[in-house]
């Protein structure tokens, strides 16, 4: 502290100073030329006529605080997070609240903890080049109709959150546990209560009495509204509103129309999820604040909302501002409306300049516990068998670019007591359960969906992670599970003969490759899939990894069988003649 | 948390139900018509089909969260604890971020231990009526220059701030030591960071690099600007600026000029000093909020500042907002101009209705600790004597609704070794040391004043609470000091052969009397002092107790001398001729 006091009364040259930028002030939303005064990684002052060791002209720039990304499941980019560090800080995120649901889903808590350790390897300086707010993941399984690799009851979460490894409770996905108050669900958040941390939500389409009870549980924040108004009566309810940029998912547009000048306080940016081609190419935050202000949202308040709101929101302390005692993570843009990241500083140090990053990235870690997690029991073709004597089935029918389903009541055959799929616009869906080999398997009709002439499947299926697999034919669906068995997870394709795979390594759900190898490859297995004839609106492999996710309407499947998401019960695939 | 769960969702019946009025929301700003249900204290859910064990029809009135005073010194209404609370209840504040720097300046610790316990003991159901945020005075003595009954060091504020009695540290108002880093500084604020409490700051027409060191420091708000423009800066600077709306200060009405839709949030209100009569009077956050309304400022961003911004801005949890998991403090209030207080609901308790308070007083609670703590030496009339040989002085010139002064060279005749005050617009002050009887006397001029004819004195006199007599002979003022000592502290007024004391019985400061008693005691002997000539400008004693009060500009008297705030060095009242 008296290193800093003494660098902004001029007593002491500062370390660093960035001189002549458009500095953003986020408490009056007003953008000043100032030069910003760095010492010991931390703002001395923004200001005029300070002097540094190192200067660096920043004119012609605008000086933004480092941007923070709400909430996000580093997983699903399928990228180490080693390079998803790199990706990030090249777009000028800076700090991002991470649930690692995807990861402790498959190994438990040594997930997290893996994640953890490999973000904080990659180092400039002394400090991390990206600030990690771990959250806990609430709901690991996310529900008790599927299988998932751990579990994380409410006496482990009040000792997990007693760690300072975890900055909060990740979001509180079983609503239906939050409304009706039950034992363990309370026993979690009440632990982070106890513990003063924070409680992430998810709660879609929820509104008056059961809003007001998710509120009395102390969930703080919400990213799943889907209209505006939804947004504004979540606000009210005293949630912060996460407007989302992610791949699978957005409401960024559609909610921002919720935006004014009174409550923007109230609303982040976040993610959520985001693959890899669309960090490299978009970018994280500085796409989102972008968005945001495309669609009609002043500059000052978008940035806002991915600075200071989110660091109130969450209490990070030294983030969301370009002011003395802060911390110097600073991001330079051109403009106010592309937010092209031209230069990002870090603590004080030099993190990218012109689109390179400037931190040594070293051997990526690789611990034993995210290794070799696909455990399925030996599986055949007649495992896949699906019988519809009704000739009337239940089919999930995806929609364009969201990751809700409905159900579409479809006409079938059934011939050798396999559902024929031949004349239909159907494709079969198979979870497999994939962490204790325990054989579960469970089957789906998908329409719409156009796949023709073979299978594909992944090992990311939220949330989970069992082998989601979708095929017209059960050879190959059982070749695509044996090809995912052998490669440790991954995303893996079979075309009557044809077989491709490419691996995730990492707990069957990310790649220790580069960036650019995983972009390159889930984009050739895409386009490969696309061959096969998967329709232009649905991205092949991450629309199937979200088709086991029972949190999300309508119909979903999980290794347990078909689910009604908004029944919250297991439903058959046949539709049987109502007896009159 | 099951039970307001439960209750949110309608299972079970809540204890009490607001019905039916305005209900204002501070996250929205956005007021509609909706019930209120309440259970265990706490709001379990804001809209509409509730039934309540209790209810209470509110329609007609509007619903404000309880308002929050973020920054005073009860001391200063000269109440006790007991009687504060009752008129804050009736005026709608609810909760009070409170800086027992008067006290602790008199009794150490042990004084901020009374005040706690006092407040605690006003209570009804379960739950004292006000919560009381209890800051650790920072500056105790507030300078070298002045001698208090209490010293507070590093070591004792990292001892201090390691109990839960303390929720922060008060304003940092040793700006030099700050901007100077000086050690004993430092290790408070450290204290307070290391124990992650909130530090709030008093730095008066600060800017530029002192600013950003003071910002630097950790200091998380300020209540001393002096105009709109500093308000911006600090504002800029990460600070909260709070908009005062004290009896002896203000600086409200021109600063609201600062407020705007895009920085309201960083606004909070406070009243700082307060006397009893204007607390009964004008009330409190209530009277703040009607001033700036009448400024300007929209009712949603002024009662924003009152409610939702206080409580973000000192972490107060449950407090602020009017929506489930929220505590049950409301305010019901006629209107949204005038903000009567109709009604007050505290922690799902009746405290207030129609003007009567609904929680029992007991007695005063008072410790030996608060009483006798007037202790000075034989005094007599020749320690008053001042010496200006040169004929001209250096007086203190009061302004008008102000704590600032200003220096004024007058010229005055010397007689037998004193000055001489016939035919000069000046009085003669006195500031006797009075907690250890060291004898110490501070002398000095004040001009302008316009009392004749006698002296009157107090023991409240900001910060070190010394006496403080203002006077026109030394006979009275020497009787003024004999009659403050028999008293135990008070304030007292001679006139000739009148004499009037009213004993301020808790530390020299506040009376055990009723809030009545001390308005009409106060009252009078402010009208005994005016009938003595003293100006209309002037508030008789308050003025005087700020007279002694270094950290203000421009002259002051302690009880080591006359004193330049500016060159923070004391200072001669005799101007010697410049030597050619």
């Amino acid at each position: 502290m008296k290193k800093l006091i003494d660098s902004a009364m001029k007593r002491i040259e500062c370390d660093l100073l960035l001189r002549g930028a458009m500095v953003f002030n986020a408490f009056t939303g007003i953008t000043e030329e100032k030069d910003i005064a760095v010492i010991s990684g931390k703002i001395a002052a923004v200001g005029k006529g300070y002097r540094g060791a190192r200067e660096i002209d920043c004119s012609g720039l605008y000086a933004l605080p480092g941007l923070i990304d709400s909430h996000i499941h580093v997983e699903s980019c399928m990228l180490s997070p080693e390079a998803f560090a790199s990706l990030a800080l090249l777009h000028g995120t800076t700090a991002i609240v991470a649930d690692p649901h995807e990861i402790v889903n498959v190994c438990g808590v040594q997930g997290a903890e893996y994640i953890s350790e490999a973000f904080s390897r990659v180092r400039l300086g002394e400090s991390p080049v990206l600030d990690v707010y771990m959250q806990l993941p609430s709901c690991v399984p996310a529900t008790p109709f599927e299988t998932s690799g751990a579990k994380i009851g409410g006496k482990e979460t009040e000792q997990e959150l007693a760690r300072p490894l975890f900055y909060g409770l990740g979001e509180m996905m079983n609503v239906p546990a939050v409304l009706g108050a039950e034992d363990e669900c309370l026993q979690k958040l009440s632990a982070a209560k106890c513990e003063g941390k924070i409680v992430d939500g998810h709660a879609p389409a929820l509104s008056g009495e059961g809003l007001n009870a998710y509120a009395c549980a102390g969930i703080a924040t919400d990213h799943e509204s889907l209209t505006a108004e939804e947004c504004t009566q979540k606000i009210a309810a005293g949630l912060y509103c996460q407007l989302r940029n992610g791949s699978s998912a957005r409401n960024i547009q559609e909610n921002c129309r919720a935006v004014n000048a009174y409550n923007y306080r109230r609303f982040l940016l976040c993610s959520d999820d985001r693959t890899a081609a669309d960090l490299s190419k978009y970018g994280l935050m500085d796409d989102a604040v972008k968005k945001a202000v495309a669609c009609g949202v002043p500059a000052n308040q978008a940035i806002c909302m991915a600075t200071l709101n989110a660091a109130e929101c969450y209490k990070l302390k030294g983030k969301g501002a370009l002011a003395a005692g802060y911390d110097a993570d600073i991001v330079f843009v051109t403009d106010l409306k592309e937010f092209c990241v031209k230069r990002v500083i870090k603590e004080g140090e030099l993190a990218v300049e012109d689109g390179k990053i400037l931190f040594p990235i070293k051997e990526r870690y690789l611990p034993d516990c995210v290794k070799s997690t696909v455990r399925i029991k030996e599986i055949g073709e007649k495992d896949f068998m699906l019988s519809v004597k009704s000739g009337k089935a239940r089919a999930l029918c995806v929609l364009p670019r969201s990751i809700v389903t409905k159900e579409a009541i479809v006409s079938v055959a059934e011939e050798d007591g396999d559902v024929c799929l031949t004349g239909t616009d159907c494709n079969k869906i198979a979870v497999v359960e994939r962490h204790f080999a325990s054989g579960n398997i469970g089957l789906g009709l998908v329409k719409g969906y156009g796949l023709r002439g073979g299978a594909i499947g992944i090992t990311v299926a939220h949330d989970s992670h069992n082998l989601v697999i979708l095929g017209d034919n059960n050879r190959d669906m059982a070749r695509v599970a044996q090809l995912l068995k052998e490669a440790g997870g991954g995303m893996a394709l079979v075309n009557g003969t044809r077989e491709e795979v490419f691996p995730l390594d990492i707990a069957g759900l990310m790649s220790s490759a580069s960036a650019r190898e995983v972009i390159a490859c889930t984009s050739r297995m895409n386009a490969l899939a696309r061959e096969m004839g998967v329709k232009e609106c649905y991205e092949p492999f991450m629309t199937l990894a979200f088709l086991a996710l029972p949190v999300i309407p309508a119909l979903k499947v999980t290794d347990k069988g078909l689910f009604d998401s908004e029944k919250f019960a297991f439903i058959n695939t046949e539709v049987k003649e109502e007896k009159a």
